[in-house]
């Protein structure tokens, strides 16, 4: 096993609540969402993306954002993401600490890597939010907040097909240059596989190896999985997943949802990688939700149970 | 990328038609099932898992082996499998090539490496069971039929948990002494992880470098597709797979289908392995199948769809 990185634990980053929920097609009440949330804590999670602080009028599933944040457990012990694509969502992300207030502990911010895919999800080109993104990182970190930088699209455009190696290693170290608490890679489409993967990972690594890295998947194609082992192959400890996959439906057109918590914890905690995370918990938060949003996820786990590889007297002595 | 095999082939194995099939509660027609294996040869599969010589009794899907056995295209550049657990059914798999007759060209036949197993599913202990193969595969030699041997429950039992690499090695070793044309390694109950794959496997084929090798995996905790990977990478080029997931229901208590032959077949192509099959023409199959089944397949490509990574002029030039 030529693992990069000796660390036999694995940070699981919790998206469910943000990247799942927006892709519901019906909004879930503040005071739900807080009530998984307290669940994911007690089942060992400790870091969340929990709202997005973009338009209500283009995310309806977050327009509550403050009122979230305002109900959040004030848990030292736990981080809480919020997604930030502009200096008005930084302004948001920071005004949730006023008065001294828990608040947002991190600012996500993305960057995605293909021009046409960049121009539609955020109505600029790739060198315009390059350019913002760096602005909030400085910002964000002048006024004592954490930020993260994901680079979507990196395995893959819809419009555009592939993605070169090169412009994300380029944009790589674009970002690294204003030294932002985190870098991630991710594959937003669901069309990675793992050799890909592994193979970006090593090269972003080994061309930012003082910041730690990310990686965010989705299961479309069935790759989540080995895609999420290719990534901890290559040294990357932290890893996105949503509960239940959450934000794709098994029987959607184009199921997009991200890779499942529970389906992640089952392939870490099997390979010998400790997550803090207890995966029967996950699995009771996974039936939970389901009924909260009101249809089955597409998690494989919460539906075949965990495999618990005990000894067994019966096997003990025989050849 | 390690891989220990140069060749950039796979050949896939659909097994669908039998181990697939056998686990839907209502059998299909045997008409219904040689129009998918003529759609399957049309889509470029050249290896199947069409039936088993069981005892009608026990499996009612398979009752009608040798009329399908009788109908199946004689193409000289397909092989077909007739699974085979004692002498009665080698029996039936040659009186199938009576009187000129093409009929099946390869024998399968298993041994479940957990004692308890082994005798809940084959009414014998493992030292019975690798007795009537060997005498199975010599036999088979003997008339000139192909032979191929299964090592089932390779990763895992349902009832006794772990089971031994040092036992599957053991086994390995014995059924290797009788020189079957293919051994082959199953997760039989889907609960291998690719660390443990990759691991066995290269363990396997160290011991047995001269004997191609198999590798069958479910995709019941969503491991299916990164153990395919782990087995590449361990240097095997035959992988199982069933047409859309055949033998798992996405929203049964516990999905046990096999890993679909899209998904692997998406792996594998978009990594840079050849296997001569079109995708498209898979998933149109799949899709016929979901009708004669009368239900949705797990399968996610034929949901999803491909993703062709074509370059595009509006990628070119930009940083």
């Amino acid at each position: 096993m030529d693992m990069q990185d000796g660390s036999r634990e694995v940070m699981l980053v919790e998206v469910g609540m943000r990247d799942g929920l927006q892709n519901e097609p019906t909004p879930v009440a503040t005071a739900s969402r807080l009530a998984m949330i307290e669940a994911l804590l007690a089942a060992g999670v400790r870091r969340f993306e929990v709202v997005s602080f973009v338009h209500p009028g283009m995310v309806p599933q977050m327009a509550d954002a403050e009122a979230l944040v305002a109900g959040l457990p004030d848990r030292p012990d736990a981080s809480y993401i919020g997604l930030t694509l502009n200096e008005r969502g930084l302004d948001r992300a920071l005004a949730t600490r006023e008065g001294g207030r828990r608040g947002i502990d991190e600012v996500g911010c993305v960057v995605v890597a293909s021009e046409t895919f960049s121009r539609r999800n955020q109505g600029r080109g790739i060198g315009a939010v390059v350019a913002a993104t760096r602005a909030i990182v400085r910002r964000a970190r002048s006024e004592g907040m954490r930020s993260t930088v994901m680079i979507s699209a990196a395995f893959g455009c819809p419009f555009e097909g592939a993605v070169a190696p090169q412009r994300v290693l380029g944009l790589v170290e674009e970002l690294a240059a204003e030294s932002p608490d985190e870098l991630s890679l991710a594959d937003t489409i669901g069309v990675a596989v793992p050799a890909q993967v592994e193979e970006l990972f090593a090269a972003a690594r080994a061309r930012v190896p003082h910041i730690p890295w990310r990686a965010h998947f989705h299961d479309t194609r069935n790759t989540g999985i080995a895609n999420c082992w290719a990534a901890v192959r290559a040294g990357v400890r932290r890893i996105d997943a949503s509960l239940g996959g959450l934000g794709g439906c098994p029987f959607a057109p184009a199921a997009t949802g991200n890779t499942a918590s529970e389906d992640v914890l089952y392939l870490l905690h099997r390979s010998g990688f400790a997550t803090g995370i207890d995966l029967a918990a996950m699995i009771a938060a996974t039936k939970r939700m389901e009924q909260i949003v009101g249809h089955a996820l597409p998690g494989s786990l919460a539906r075949a149970g965990d495999f618990v590889p005990r000894p067994s007297a019966a096997t003990s002595g025989t050849p």
